[in-house]
């Protein structure tokens, strides 16, 4: 039997605002739309990480702008994997949905450093900034070490 | 010789902040993401429109959440249609480019008819979101028809 996604958030108790907008019609319609959330997740903060990098010029107003955007975005594709959208265009690893709690806790972790960069893009201070983007970097790869095909 | 997209929108004198964030590394880093915009915006109407269709059971704050993502999103596929990024594996029509002011035009009223929603969102009246989320349906079928392949 397949449980809803949100039926599925319930029973592994997760946190309503973690889980609270997991409806889809589909499994696919889930995994299209995650891969939508992270493409702008990293559009969003590579343009910051660009500025820390000195690839692209400071700017603390468009650091910012990108900064609030990427706040909004990283709630959004950890409410896409739930049951059943393991399979298909993919290329979360299956060892997410065996490890679900520890997927979640990196998850949250992400959510916690994009916060701490928001903070800093809102200082202006680029030295700031270059450490919360490479806290932030480190979450990426974290999870993409641990739950994404090369 | 072909401007960068953030130069363009400059030449077009398009006010910054529609297209401030402007900058892509490839026509297909650009594509990739206005059509990941556009599958969050979607996703998100669709949850409000199935509310007011009587298809999702109507949760005033499950809208309000949803209507607060889609106020965000609606902001950013109209910064991905710089010059050069009318070809490749996108349905949106030479007529954009052709048209750039009245498409403008279009994009800054769903921007606006999204504010409405999210402004009846907060109200929690379901007849009031019921008028916006009609609105909002209009404003994406008026792009759809003039700018958008089948």
């Amino acid at each position: 039997m397949k449980l809803p996604v949100f039926a599925l958030a319930l029973t592994l108790g997760l946190s309503a605002p973690f889980f609270a907008h997991a409806q889809f019609q589909k499994p696919e319609d889930a995994i299209k739309y995650r891969q939508a959330a992270f493409t702008l997740m990293g559009t969003h903060f590579g343009r910051i990480a660009g500025m820390a990098q000195g690839k692209i010029p400071f700017d603390a107003k468009i650091a910012q702008a990108n900064a609030d955007v990427l706040a909004t975005v990283v709630n959004l594709p950890y409410t896409a994997f739930g049951e059943g959208t393991d399979l298909g265009d993919t290329k979360a690893k299956p060892a997410i949905w065996k490890e679900m709690p520890k997927f979640k806790e990196l998850a949250e972790k992400m959510q916690t450093e994009v916060g701490k960069l928001q903070a800093a893009t809102k200082t202006g201070n680029l030295d700031q900034i270059k450490i919360a983007v490479g806290d932030v970097g480190k979450s990426c790869k974290a999870c993409h070490d641990n739950y994404r095909e090369k």
